[in-house]
This record gives structure tokens, sequence and C-alpha cells, in this order.
């Protein structure tokens, strides 16, 4: 689960919780998100479009509960980062807040706007401008060990998860001896 | 984690895991995955393009080994679900195979192939046209209790975790006393 950071040309800053953050790609790397209709007021989509900048930030356990909160209906002039007590941060001089309590945050540059003529969604693709990470959690290899952090995903609308290892597997090539496990 | 079943117009199975399966809504039902650059042979999506059907299918711990497997680079005429051992079956007469052994597998009909510019990959669109759930784990509600599955999700290329229920929340509602959180 995920926490956009925004804000408007006025400044007025926006956080809004999104399940559907999906990687697109590494080499330009790529991060999409799904925004839903925008028949109602979307100020994530409407900042986003204005300033071509936002953050996505892990939600962890101790932010589920507020992040969760984000999801109510605010008005435009209300900032959400106050509204749930939840803490930002602006980093080497990025445009858009970041939420300051995660051990992972990455700010994007809107990169494509697609729109999903199946059900009127769009899909949001930013390129990646910064990278925050604990590095506590940053193996030498560079694998990051999610499953270590408080970090939390998400199960329909309204279920967190916590996250523990289960395996990690090598560069998998074809093998006949496979065929009898 | 996922992997998906499809077959081609011959009958030859094919069946290959993806990270990057999204929920893009619910009426229409719809779910999408990205496909990587098809500059070298993409069996799944040939089957795609070729039948329009195609199974999703959750990853357990107990299939996390043969399904990471899967993405070693098979030939066209060697099928996953033999070279790594996972069974497969019909279901309902859907024309492509689901995977056996998970409590959790999605058949899907092809909605729409959107190609993204930034980076030559495409979002492959479905609609869900069956649901094969375990009931054991539906709630009186409709929530699916995936914490109590051994259905996995994934980081990076390599690794597969375990998750936990941590918390379910109600829908949220502008509220001022949780600025004072």
């Amino acid at each position: 689960m995920n926490l956009i950071g925004t804000q408007g040309q006025d400044g007025q800053k926006n956080l809004a919780i999104f399940s559907s953050v999906i990687h697109m790609g590494s080499n330009p790397p790529l991060i999409g998100f799904i925004q839903r209709p925008t028949t109602v007021d979307r100020h994530t989509y409407e900042n986003i479009i204005s300033t071509s900048y936002y953050t996505i930030n892990a939600v962890t356990e101790d932010l589920s509960m507020k992040a969760h909160q984000t999801s109510a209906r605010y008005e435009k002039n209300e900032n959400e980062f106050e509204e749930t007590s939840i803490e930002h941060e602006y980093l080497n001089g990025f445009l858009a807040p970041f939420v300051k309590n995660t051990p992972m945050k990455i700010g994007l540059k809107l990169e494509d706007i697609i729109p999903i003529e199946a059900n009127n969604t769009k899909l949001i693709i930013g390129k990646v401008e910064q990278l925050h990470i604990n590095e506590d959690y940053i193996e030498e290899d560079g694998r990051i060990r999610i499953e270590d952090t408080t970090i939390v995903g998400g199960a329909g609308l309204d279920t967190y998860l916590r996250t523990e290892k289960h395996g990690r597997y090598s560069y998998a090539k074809p093998d006949e001896t496979l065929k009898n496990l």
C-alpha cells in the first residue's frame, strides 16, 4: 500500500492512499498507478497534471490507520497530512511532499497518462527521480529487505497485511531434472 | 505473485509467473498485467492474442519454487506445467488451463491491449469470467482472508513473501478528531 503526495501550484498539499501502484519497468525506472474515473474531484490527479511531480511513500504498520483515513473525501482546501496527522518533509529540493516516517519513498516526474477505455480509469506513469530507502534494509547485492521493514501490503479495500520472507530463488534456467519435483 | 496459464490454438499449454498483476476496477471486473517488450518470444502473449482466454492463478508457498522455475526460457514446444511438475486442470469448459493446487484462480477474457510507449511494454487487460476461490477463505461479508491462505506476494524478481493480517479498517469519512492522532 502506498501514499501518494502532491501539491498544487498554490502549495496546497494533498495525500491519498492507493492500492494500485505497479512496477512498469527498470530501464528507464517507471512506476504506474491506476487513477479511478475523474468524474468527481480527484485532487491527486489534478495536482499531478498541474505540477508534474509526485511522491510514492510506502505505508507502514504505524502509518496504516492514518493512511487509511486519507481515503475519506476531504475538501480540496483540506490537507490530508494535517487532517490525519501524518508528518511530511521536503527532500533534495523535490517539489512534492514526502511522508516523513516511512523507510521507503520515491519522487517521480509524470511521464505519461494513458486512458483506459474499458472502465474510464487512467494509468498514470511516472519516472523515478529520487529514491529514499533506509540503508539498514539494503543488502550488499542491492536487494531491499521489505520483509524486515514494517511496510504493509493490502488486500481488498480495507485490509492491511504484514509480510514475512518465505524464500528467495536464483535466476531460473530450463532444467530437465525439475520434471520430477 | 501469479501464474498465468494459456494455451495455443494447437492445445499447447503455457504457464508463466508474473509479478505485475493489478486490479483495474470492479464494475466491470477488470484485471491487468504488464507484458514486457515482445522482442523475444513471449508465449503467454502470443497465446492470449491467438485465443483471447487466459487464467490468473495465485502462487502459494508450496508452489513458489516451481512457479519461479516457469520464468526460465523454455522453448515454445515445451510446456511449463510439465517441465515444472505444476498440475493443471480445466474448469467449467474454460478454454485456458488453471493451476490445480491453489485456492484462488481467475479465468479471464482479453478486453484490451494498451501499448506503453514509455518503455515498449503493454498493459494487457482482461475481464473476469470465472472466479474459483476456496470457500473456507471467504467471510460472510465477502472478504477473502488472503492472510489465512498460503498465497505469497513478491518483492523484486526473486523473493517470495508470506502475509499476515495487520488490521482492517472501516470506510473512512472526514473526522475532525483525527487531527490529534
